[in-house]
């Protein structure tokens, strides 16, 4: 019988390797690169027939990846391969999950379709379930979801003394309240009103609570950084101190990481999406969810 | 009954526009945008249910691309279209038409699945046939092929008195012999030895017919423009005028556009792809196609 490969994209290897190494399984090679053009050559090093592959490959900025990302699970199976698999730690498209103006393209269930018609099972990190109860309600391949907070909580007891934790809305009050129970501390939701894609408006219902506790800031993406910004400068506004901002994604578009670091905030991430804020680490779990697919080796 | 509807992708409204103005159908509107983390927005402004649709898309730069089309596809067939289908005036991805080296994605049947699955039919000019006969060979859904083959006679005949053509490669004999039949003029082919994605190197066998003669180098596709630049080059050499480059598709990378002009090439392509070179207009031909294809409307 042989191994599991784990097999990165292109930018993944890290991830990769950690899963690998704590797996004790080997570890395959991609070539890939960009033609002239624009279009993708890929080729696999390692023989890949008769094996159980699992792919990593991070779905932020997901247009440029989701096509070589086919055509690696495609090539996979015409090569051989026993099974494929995908460990996507964020996966993308998830938050366009309804038709809330006739005629719009739901791209949660069409990214969900193409994934699974190409992959066998899916290992992903908090996906940003809203009305989706669950990933089975879109994704048809069977899927395992690694809840981060368990992580969150525990960066916060280790490196914060005598926190409140802060969600940016009231989406966020399940999540928040589960981290603020498992750290011991009192928490607080912010009321949020998206005015667009890049500008939403926040308010503080209450200060109680507050008084004397490093306030932390908690969400499950920071993408354009607007919610966090805004809650930062909101807390500042209010006397309160500058607080810690902990998202597990952290998809930093527009430069948010850099404006967040302007206003003061100390921004804490998993490493889902590979960036210099990293201090959470996901690997394990995401490990464990995949030897529940592929068994003890 | 209701009649067919253009409908262009983003960026492709010209084409769009003048393939429904020869047709006299009307034309539709799609809605796009990128959120903040590069995910795609996309909207059917117009009402689908029922109609028939042809979207537009010219697939240069292809990986941006291919999602929200495929996204466009569904769609439309969630909101009731009749028929959704795709005139593609490029066609990306049909050079990698083997596996050369052991593990390599075949890109180019990944791609006819994705589109295959997608749309009734396809239109497009003159795809890259090295060693497919025919696109049906990758393609299931039916497809019809344009030939800009006469159209660049057609500019040849018109606006250079005395040519002789010039084909990069054995290649494109078959190509060049046709061009220069129709336009009545003598034509040679150059030897080419491809050393990387960027690097080729010419050989002329025969300086004789060319005496007087306005060189017109030919060939389908203009990418990194390395075999146009060297074949430049290499007539330069020779003591030749320097010749016009015309080509179906320009696709330009490396800013070969640019370097083309500085060797003082004049440069000409085909409208499939929008650029300030294009001057051989395809769009009656595609239009006539699409009309095999939705009837006379």
């Amino acid at each position: 019988m042989t191994s599991p490969l784990i097999i990165p994209m292109p930018h993944n290897e890290a991830m990769a390797q950690a899963i690998a190494k704590f797996l004790d399984v080997g570890i395959g090679k991609i070539e890939s690169r960009s033609f002239p053009d624009g279009e993708t050559y890929l080729r696999f090093e390692s023989d890949v027939a008769g094996r159980t592959l699992v792919l990593i490959c991070t779905l932020d900025r997901p247009n440029e990846k989701i096509l070589p990302l086919l055509f690696a699970a495609a090539t996979a199976r015409q090569l051989g391969a026993k099974s494929v698999s995908l460990v996507a730690p964020y996966l993308a498209y998830m938050r366009q999950d309804r038709r809330f103006k006739p005629g719009e393209a739901v791209t949660s269930r069409e990214v969900a379709r193409l994934l699974s018609n190409s992959f066998d099972w899916l290992v992903t990190v908090d996906p940003h379930l809203h009305r989706y109860g669950s990933l089975s309600e879109i994704y048809t391949m069977p899927t395992q979801v690694v809840h981060a907070a368990p992580l969150i909580s525990q960066w916060i007891a280790t490196n914060v003394s005598n926190p409140i934790i802060i969600g940016p809305d009231s989406e966020s009050e399940q999540w928040v309240s589960a981290v603020a129970k498992d750290v011991g501390a009192p928490y607080t939701v912010l009321e949020k009103t998206r005015l667009g894609d890049r500008e939403v408006k926040l308010s503080i219902k209450t200060l109680e609570n507050f008084n004397g506790r490093m306030p932390v800031l908690v969400d499950d993406i920071i993408s354009s950084g607007r919610t966090m910004i805004e809650a930062v400068r909101l807390l500042k506004e209010h006397g309160v101190s500058t607080p810690a901002c902990v998202a597990v994604h952290g998809l930093f578009s527009d430069n948010s990481d850099q404006h967040l670091a302007q206003a003061g905030a100390h921004v804490v991430t998993a490493n889902t999406i590979p960036h210099s804020t990293n201090r959470i680490d996901a690997t394990e779990l995401l490990a464990l969810s995949v030897q529940n697919f592929i068994g003890f080796v």
